[in-house]
C-alpha cells in the first residue's frame, strides 16, 4: 500500500498543479502538503460509494481547507468521480469545481472556504451519525493549521471531547506557512497536541510525508471509540516541487513553472483508487411525519411568542421525527426548553458557543435532519459568517432569535436583537417571519420545516395579546389588514410587538388602516401597493434599527409609487428601561405612532 | 484585611440583592458568587484613581460576564464613586447604571453583556499598555464559567499566551451554574486550567470564597512577568443566601424574600473601600500629528482600491503617530502589509481570529489609540457580534473589508463580501464608505482617522482605472456626479467597482447621468432626490445582496417622489468565473446595465 499510497499522492499533487494551471488561479501548494495524508485516507481508510453519495453508510471527508480544493477535485479523479477534462474546467465559468468546494458536487455535504468552519460542522455530522442515527460512519476533516487560531475550532474541540465523538477526525495539516507568512506555532505539532489533548481529545503526531505513519494514525483513529482524533501531520507546503516546497510568498497562486514542476513530480499520472465500499447500514431513527396538533392559544390572552414558538416546537416535533433543536444555553429562555422536554433525545445543548450550534445544524441537515437553532437574536450575530456560508451550503435551516428588540426592557441593549433583521435579510435565499401573536406564531413554526433555505423567525421576549384564532392559515409571503374602512388617509405596517403598538395608536382614530407584516421576505408587495395607492401615506414602524429591515423593506416594495414612506425606527443607542418606556423613548411605541399620526395631520 | 474583605463581601452581596431588588430584576446570585473575588481585588490589589479615570496609570478591570453589574455597581458604591441613592436607580429609565455596563459610567472602558468578549478586549488593552503606551497598568477581567465556551475566549487565549501578556489577568469565577443548568465543566477548575495552560498561561486554581487564597492569587498574578494569569476560583452562585446558594433556577432573577437575605448577610453597611492610587504613568509614545502625504495616483492608470487603502494607511501613520493597524493574517491580499512594513511597531497581527482582531481594536480605541482592522469584508461577518458591541461600547473604530462582491472573481462566493453593506449599515452610529478610484480612497482613508463611531471602508480586489486627481475632497455625506447633461432620462447610481460599469454601460448613450455614491451612509440626498426630480427613473447598481446595501439605502433618500428605482444587485449564488463574466452573471456590469437601459428604453 505505502508505494501506491505514494504514487497517488504524486498523481494528486501533479493534478493540483494542472488544473490550478488551467485555471490560472488557485492554490496548489497547499494542496501538496496534504497530498500524503490525502491518498492513504482514500487508498485505504475512507469508507466512501462514489456512486452512492446519499448512501447511508457512506464516511464523511470535509475539507476545512477548503482552499485546497485542488487535492479535493483530484481525489474525485483519481477514485472515478469526474474525468479530467472535468478536473481541467477547475474555477471556470459554469464549472461545478469552484474555487472552494460546495455541495453544487454530490460528494460535498458543505461548503467550506470560510476557514474554522469545517470542524465544527463536521461536529455536528459526527452527532448525527452517534446520536441520531446510529450509523458507522466516519467523519475525517482535513484541516490546515493557520485556521488553528479560530475560535469556532476549539468550540468544535470542546463540544467533540465532551460527546465522546469517535467517529470524527481532525486531520491537521500542520505545513508552517499561513498566507502572509509563518504561522504562529510553525512546525511545533505538540502546540497543537496539547490544545485538543486539554478538550479531551486524544492526539497523535506524524510525519505528513510518511505514508506508513499516516496508515497507522489514520487506523487508530477509526478505532478510537468514545475519544476523537487529532492527527498533527507535520509536512511541507509545496512537498514535492523544489521551486516553491516549504518557501513563503507562494500561497494561492499557480506554479511558475509547471512543466518542469510536473517532470519533478514523474510526470502525469492516470492511477485509479478503489476506494472502500461503505458497511450496508439503514439510519435506526424512521422519519414519521403524522398530523401536528399546534397548540391553541384563546383570543385576547397574553402570551409571549417565545413562548409559542417552544411549545409549537415541542408539538411539531411530536409529529415530525425529523425535527431536532438546538440551544445556545438559554433554552430556558428562548423556550425551546418545552422541546428538550419532550424530545431529549432530539435536543442538542450547545452551551455558549453560537458558532457551533449553527455548525451542528448544518451539519445534521447535511444528513437530512430538520434543525431549528434557537438564541436570543442578538446573539445570532455572533454566527453571521455560519450562516453566510450555511446559504453556499445550500442549506436548509431553521434560525430562531428571541428577545428582539428594545422591548426586552431593562437588559439594555446588548441583549437587544436590532440588526437582526438586516442580516437575515441579506443572508441569500432566506424567508425572514416576525409574528405577533401566539396563533401565528404556531403556524409559522410548523411553516418553516417545509421552507427550503434559511428561514428565521423573530420572536420577544415580552407577552403581547393573541389576536388570531387557533388554526387560522399564514401563508409565508402574506399579510394581514388588520384595520381598514373605505377611506383610509393613512397606513401603518408593522410586525411583531409593534403591531400591538400600532393597534393602539390607531384606536379611535378614523381613517388608519393597519397591516401585520409577518413575512418580512418574501413581503406581500400586492397588500402593500394597494394600501399605498389606497391611503397614500404609508408609516412603517419596527423594533429593529431604520437600515435593513421593514422599514426598507416596504420601501422596495412600493417603489415608483409617489408614495410617502415614514420610517418609525430604533435611533438611538438605548439603555436600560421599562419595556414600554424603551418603545416610546425609542419612538415606536403607541404614543409615539399617535404623535406621528398628529404630525402628519391623520388625527386630531 | 482578609476580615475587612469579608465584610466587603458581605456588603457588596448585600448591594447587589437591594439594587436588583430596587429594579424588579437583575442578575443577584451571578453578583454573589464574584464579590468576595473583587472585594480583594479592590481592598489590596486593584491601582485606580476613581476621580480621574482617563490617569494613565490606572488599572484596567473589565467585567466580561457584564450580567453581574450589580456587582460592579456596588464597588464603584464602595469606591465611592457613585451614591446609595444612584446605586438604587439601577435598571431604570435614564440612569447610567444600565443592566449591563457600558461606558456611559467614566470607570468602564467597554461595554460587556454579549459573553466572550471581556477577555478579548482584555487583550487589547494589555497590547496598548505593553507595547504601546509602555503603561504599568494591570488589566484585570472578571469572567465567567459559561462564557469559556465560546470560541473567542481562546482566541484571546492563545494570542495573549503567544504576546506573553503578563499584565493581564482572567479571573474566572466557576460557579458551576448557567442560565439553563449546569455547565459543561462544573466545578471542575482543572478542566479550564488545563486549556488555558495549553494556550501558555500560568494557572492557578482556588477556593474563590477563601480571602487569603484570593489575595495570594492576585499577588502572584501581578507578579506573573511575561505571562498571563487565569486564576480558576471554585464558587458558589448565590453564595451566602441560603435560599439560593448553589441552586438551579435562580439566574437573572431579584430575590424573593430579599430582607430576610439581607439579614442572613448581616444586613445593610457603607463600608468605604480605599483603592490603591496608580502609579504616576505617562505613556511613552507621544501622539504627533503631521501633515498628511497621501500617495498620488495618476488618472487613467489602474490601481486597486485595496492597494490605495494600504499605501493611504502608511502614509497616515507616518504623520500621525496614534494610528494603529489590525490584521487577520490577510495583510498581503488587504495591503496593509505596506503599513505593517513601514511601522512593524504599530502593526498587530492577529492571525485568522477575525473577533480577536476587532476585539482587540476595541481595547486599543479604549486607551486613545486610533485603530484600522482590515481583513476581506466576507470574514468581517465572523466578528458581527464584536462590532456590534463595539457600536453599544461607543467605540471609534476603522474598519476595512477587501475583495467586496463577486468582483473577486474566481475564489467564488465563501471569499464574496455581499453582506457587509447591510451589516454596516445597520450598526449603529457607523458611516459606510465605498470608494471606486485610488486617490478617492486615499483621501476616505485619511478621513476615517477623524470620524466617531464605527467607520467601514470597503474596497476591491480588481485594479480599477483611477479617474478622480489626487488631492481632491471627497467629504463624508457626499457625492460625484461623474456626467450629466441638461436632458439626462435616467440617472445610474453605483458604488465601488460598479460605478466602471456604469460609465462603461453609459458610454455613448445620450442622456444617462451617473453618480458615484461613494458615501453609502450618510447618503447624499440632496444629490438623489434632485437627480430624480430631473431624471425620473434611478438604476442602482451595487456589488452586494439587494437587501440593506446600496439600493435600499437610496430607495430611503428619494422616498415620496414618485421616482422608479431599478435595483441591480447581486440576486443569485455566484460560483467561479472571471471577475468580467462574474459581474455580466449577476446583471451587474456593464453589457447588463446596458441592456437594463435598453429594456428601460433610455438606450437604442
Amino acid at each position: 500500500m505505502p508505494a501506491f499510497a505514494q504514487d497517488l499522492a504524486a498523481q494528486l499533487r501533479v493534478d493540483a498543479i494542472r488544473c490550478s494551471t488551467a485555471a490560472g488561479s488557485g492554490h496548489p501548494t497547499s494542496s501538496m502538503s496534504a497530498a500524503d495524508l490525502m491518498a492513504v485516507l482514500f487508498a485505504d481508510h475512507l469508507r466512501y460509494d462514489f456512486e452512492h453519495p446519499e448512501a447511508p453508510g457512506n464516511d464523511h471527508l470535509v475539507f476545512s481547507k477548503g482552499h485546497a480544493s485542488p487535492l479535493l477535485y483530484a481525489l474525485y479523479k483519481a477514485a472515478g468521480a469526474i474525468t479530467d477534462d472535468e478536473l481541467l474546467t477547475f474555477r471556470m465559468l459554469g464549472s461545478r469545481l469552484e474555487g472552494h468546494p460546495t455541495p453544487r458536487l454530490p460528494w460535498v455535504d458543505v461548503a467550506t472556504g470560510s476557514l474554522g468552519q469545517g470542524l465544527p460542522v463536521g461536529v455536528g455530522i459526527a452527532l448525527a451519525g452517534r446520536r441520531l442515527d446510529g450509523l458507522p460512519y466516519q467523519v475525517w476533516v482535513l484541516c490546515g493549521d493557520g485556521e488553528m487560531a479560530e475560535g469556532s475550532v476549539w468550540e468544535a474541540a470542546e463540544h467533540a471531547g465532551d460527546q465522546g465523538l469517535g467517529n470524527l477526525t481532525a486531520i491537521v495539516d500542520v505545513n508552517r506557512l499561513g498566507q502572509r507568512g509563518p504561522t504562529r506555532d510553525g512546525w511545533d505539532t505538540g502546540a497543537y497536541a496539547r490544545r485538543f489533548a486539554a478538550f479531551g481529545w486524544h492526539t497523535i503526531e506524524i510525519d505528513g510525508h510518511d505514508t506508513e505513519a499516516i496508515d497507522a494514525a489514520l487506523a487508530e483513529a477509526r478505532g478510537s471509540g468514545d475519544r476523537p482524533v487529532a492527527i498533527l501531520a507535520r509536512t511541507c507546503k509545496g512537498r514535492g516541487v523544489s521551486a516553491v516546497e516549504n518557501k513563503e510568498g507562494f500561497h494561492g497562486k499557480p506554479l511558475k513553472e509547471p512543466g518542469r514542476a510536473i517532470a519533478e513530480l514523474g510526470g502525469v499520472r492516470n492511477l485509479q483508487v478503489e476506494v472502500r465500499a461503505p458497511e450496508p447500514a439503514e439510519p435506526a431513527a424512521v422519519h414519521r411525519e403524522e398530523p401536528v396538533k399546534l397548540p391553541a392559544y384563546e383570543i385576547d390572552s397574553s402570551v409571549a411568542t417565545r413562548t409559542a414558538f417552544g411549545e409549537a416546537l415541542a408539538a411539531l416535533g411530536a409529529a415530525r421525527h425529523d425535527v431536532v433543536a438546538l440551544d445556545g444555553e438559554v433554552a430556558d429562555s428562548t423556550k425551546l426548553q418545552a422541546f428538550a422536554d419532550a424530545f431529549p433525545e432530539r435536543f442538542f445543548e450547545c452551551y455558549i458557543a453560537e458558532q457551533q450550534m449553527i455548525a451542528a445544524a448544518v451539519g445534521m441537515q447535511a444528513r437530512g435532519w430538520v434543525p431549528y437553532a434557537a438564541t436570543f437574536a442578538a446573539f445570532l450575530t455572533r454566527a453571521h459568517d455560519f450562516i453566510r456560508m450555511a446559504a453556499v451550503s445550500r442549506a436548509d435551516l431553521r434560525l430562531v432569535g428571541t428577545h428582539a428588540g428594545v422591548a426586552i426592557g431593562q437588559d439594555g441593549p446588548s441583549q437587544m436583537g436590532l440588526e437582526d433583521l438586516a442580516m437575515l435579510r441579506a443572508t441569500h435565499g432566506s424567508t425572514v417571519l416576525c409574528p405577533c401573536d401566539a396563533n401565528q406564531t404556531a403556524a409559522l413554526v410548523e411553516a418553516m420545516a417545509g421552507l427550503e433555505g434559511i428561514s428565521y423567525l423573530r420572536v420577544a421576549r415580552g407577552e403581547t395579546p393573541v389576536i388570531y384564532a387557533s388554526g387560522e392559515h399564514f401563508p409565508v409571503g402574506g399579510s394581514r389588514v388588520l384595520r381598514s374602512s373605505g377611506d383610509d388617509r393613512v397606513t401603518l405596517v408593522a410586525a411583531g410587538t409593534t403591531v400591538h403598538e400600532a393597534l393602539a395608536a390607531a384606536d379611535g382614530v378614523e381613517g388608519v388602516r393597519v397591516i401585520d407584516m409577518y413575512s418580512v421576505k418574501p413581503i406581500d408587495a400586492a397588500v402593500l401597493r394597494a394600501a399605498a395607492s389606497a391611503t397614500g401615506l404609508l408609516v412603517t414602524v419596527e423594533d429593529h434599527r431604520p437600515e435593513g429591515g421593514l422599514g426598507e423593506a416596504v420601501l422596495g416594495a412600493v417603489e415608483g409609487l409617489g408614495v410617502r414612506v415614514v420610517r418609525l425606527a430604533v435611533r438611538t443607542m438605548p439603555g436600560s428601561a421599562a419595556p414600554e418606556e424603551q418603545l416610546e423613548e425609542a419612538g415606536i411605541g403607541r404614543e409615539s405612532i399617535a404623535r406621528t399620526l398628529r404630525e402628519l395631520g391623520v388625527a386630531g
